[in-house]
């Protein structure tokens, strides 16, 4: 699959390091401006993207900036045990990308549509966030060392609310004067098998053409006149995607051409309804584990001073 | 019970009809400012209790204004039918408190908690609204004649945010400009009989005191800058009130004078945790068709060139 | 795509109505033994596949047997107006496939998972189902004319239960008696266009190998010594379907010929996880809606002597 | 409250410990025939109730056997590390009931609707426990040592199935040979503060007159031919308990003598439309954490030989 077929599409890659794969198997090199990482755990493996200047931000379609990927594929399996790691790794990932006195405002958002069950991620981590905000007016005597204040939105989608979710999110700040914001999104992945198995931190929020919502304004610095990280994990892949891949792997087993399918794929699934999405059996359960890790992972970064059994206090 | 017992419980009446039977039980007459109509219909009564003077506004704890009570114990049938002409009342008397030039816009505003059923009414009402200002910008072709801007939103309640609900709300009104707010909200009966029969609409927005949900500031004319219209339900009633108007009835039998009993119902709840309300076992399918009732009511008002069969074409 | 194809990536196809198009696509001529009827309403086609022998039998795959299908787009339209056509349709057809005194029992079961979306089907119907079964021995006095005795079943799913379907389906059966079950099954279709526009009723059951969930024992006459009837709705397609159909809409446009894909198509979807499916975005919504229309169509049938305003009294 | 008192309101006492306690109130002395033990935890207190004999039956009215409660007001606290410790002390207590080789068969029964928040204890129980009967079938690999033969039922209630609960259980056992039974509840209790912080362990079942649901037989040794063990945990209490406690207060606080007052009681409950339960503002969250709890204590009991991580393993 070639960064050409997925624009005809109209599908743009929400996961830099598959971003930087396909531009990689186009030209067999790395792309210029572009860095990586790596580390191993137990679990998981770390791959961090760096895009670093304009001209790598134009190939990878990603403005500067650092993308990390966590692949754990043990998400899936159910393993309680595998998921408290997944989560620390996450909480010490995240603790990367800001440096902010204990005393500054945190937002978390989290995008997306409670009643799309591959899209209710990010309403289902806010749920699960701890929030503290309102304690330090209401109960500040609820409150020991090592917390900070966090509020949670959840602030619907477009097709819902009418309103575009920047214009939403940047009412909500200008009243309450975070000083970074935690957005919690749905991808679309490229390959399905990513799907509840990676979650991507990026340090360069959300932006348009991102995600299998209506999102047509940024959540970014940009917009949002504050540090925006995003944290984001595949929860669909483009049927489009799947139909091509089996296109190009007919066409290996031919030994022929790769040629440009895109109107033949266009034939095949505009007829279908369009919007077609490939899910995993169990996504309900998946996007409830998948929850479960990001809420604690953030909880964890926000209120060093508490442990998971502490904290359970304050949840609502 | 009267007004004291009320206070000292710290319970306020959420019905401007059940705050007045208090008064005018105390006093034997009509609260001096406070004027009353009466209409029947075949499934409903609608009284309107109006708030005329500053002096009834004291007595009655709520601003001065219209406060329309739709009375129909036949939405607790499940009749389909009935629920329609109730969904019909309720167009009629909302249309009766705003006048707006059909390109104004209006903000729909579900308070409470999508995850505590007696208090999800808020929500799911913003669920099933039909939301269209998002069509004027992105899609004016699918508009057509009757149709008005209408957005909505569900902001959480503080417990879950960590934000006052008034803050997020005003944010966003900030951002969009709606020329009125219709917020719907969840409220506490003093009558157990009243839940899921009661409708209220008040022109006075929601004021401090009232609901069952966390809300410090009150969110109407003053904190939004716009007129805000209040529709509410009652879900629950307190076990305070179950509590007073059995030791009440146990008074009367005996031919004993009232007393003030306060102090005993307070010791006889705290030790059970607090917070103890009171529903009829089917509460989640009460909210459902309570749900339903209203936002069909709201569509109809907002988008009176369109039928019903017409408008489920917009609907998410 | 073939009946070879289909068979080597073990999919079954569960609408009659697609068996047939794929062997006359195959064999140019209609299949032997098959006979087809179609009726053609506002909102819908209704089309009868009849097999009417062994040999047809074993050429469809399916036994012996009425199948009809009812096509109609406009249910993914949330079109409420035509939804209520589209029950009735479904009603009538309903009422063909038998004839029962109105005093005997009639036992609904409905299939699937309720925690996985597009499993859900089954479940929802039950849920909405007017069931009267129990009223006969406990209430009598609120039956009237035109009832039926009708109870309702959701048994779960064999990853749930630990137990086969049919055995707690035929362990009810035996304590209940009731002399006809109507089934109600989540299918998978050949062409994701069917998904929620499509409703089967067959009145020979459900049978091994058809369906989305873990069912390997039959549902029908032979297993539950009553007649079964089932009505089924594709509520997702398979991934290999979408590859597949890619694959041949490539090779029809470089002139080529047909040829065996399917260890190509295994290839791929293998380390992609498996159980991929394919379904619309709205798929939470689509369910919701046809669950309605089924559970509507049942109501009207058991139940002629009373309208629809009328059962929602009995409805719990 | 007396006991003439809960029989004139037609109020059974789930709990062994709240029945004790009213007629060891009455009566200033143990109630012969029943014997009484007391463990003491960290964050639990462990009493159990054995009614010895015919005598201590009839007075108690529940069936000779021992009733176990776990009293842990933590429970309601949402401490993760305290709600493990009282699965685990669940699970002590589960398996001083039963003495069953490893290869018998044990079916866990989840009573009670999906659909009604403090109802829906016993089906979330089920949805989590961890099934295996199916695997010894057909994949007998996937098995290890330490595991049992486990299956699982949500029957759902009479009003939504139309069919007896004991009757739909008893068809399975037929088909299923259980060697044992543990059938999950919802209870009422006595005293609001007793929701979702006590656990009923009973050796007797589940007897007519138990529990806030449609259950008219008893499910038990002797309607299901084997043994039967209820977990119950009370989610409700009823207004009329509040209602009188409120009264008896009052009259102890006049220092009057005690009255018949379930004529009051009955003339001021009856007016709001039955049914009233009272729960605390949070049950949604109570009845996840205790169906959590139950599940946990029964995976473990169940299937000794494995952990906790690896029976995540076998969970669909």
């Amino acid at each position: 699959m070639d960064s050409k077929f997925l624009q005809s599409m109209n599908i743009s890659l929400d996961l830099a390091l598959e971003a930087r794969e396909i531009i990689r198997g186009e030209t067999g090199q790395e792309v210029p401006g572009v860095r990586v990482d790596k580390e191993t755990y137990d679990y998981a493996t770390v791959t961090t993207v760096h895009i670093e200047d304009n001209n790598a931000q134009v190939i990878m379609g990603k403005p500067v900036g650092k993308y990390i990927t966590i692949e754990a594929p043990v998400i899936k399996e159910n393993n309680q045990q595998a998921h408290r790691e997944i989560a620390q790794i996450l909480a010490e990932q995240l603790k990367k990308l800001f440096n902010l006195p204990m005393e500054l405002n945190v937002l978390v958002v989290g995008l997306g549509n409670w009643n799309a069950t591959p899209d209710a991620l990010g309403p289902r981590v806010v749920e699960q966030c701890l929030v503290t905000r309102h304690l330090y007016n209401y109960a500040p005597q609820e409150l020991q060392g090592g917390m900070r204040p966090v509020s949670a939105l959840a602030p619907g989608v477009l097709g819902i609310t009418g309103i575009e979710t920047a214009e939403i999110i940047r009412g909500v700040v200008e009243k309450t004067r975070p000083s970074l914001i935690i957005a919690i999104d749905s991808l679309a992945a490229r390959s399905a098998d990513r799907i509840a198995t990676t979650i991507q931190l990026a340090d360069t929020g959300i932006n348009p053409g991102s995600g299998i919502g209506n999102k047509r304004a940024g959540i970014n610095q940009e917009t949002m006149g504050v540090r925006v990280i995003a944290i984001g994990v595949p929860t669909v892949t483009h049927a489009a995607i799947i139909a091509q891949d089996a296109i190009e792997k007919y066409i290996q087993s031919t030994g022929g051409e790769p040629k440009d399918t895109s109107t033949i794929i266009k034939n095949l699934l505009e007829p279908l309804g369009g919007n077609l999405t490939v899910t995993p059996k169990e996504i309900d359960t998946l996007i409830d584990d998948t929850a479960q890790i990001i809420a604690g992972a953030i909880n964890m970064v926000m209120h060093p001073g508490i442990s998971p059994e502490d904290y359970a206090y304050y949840l609502h």
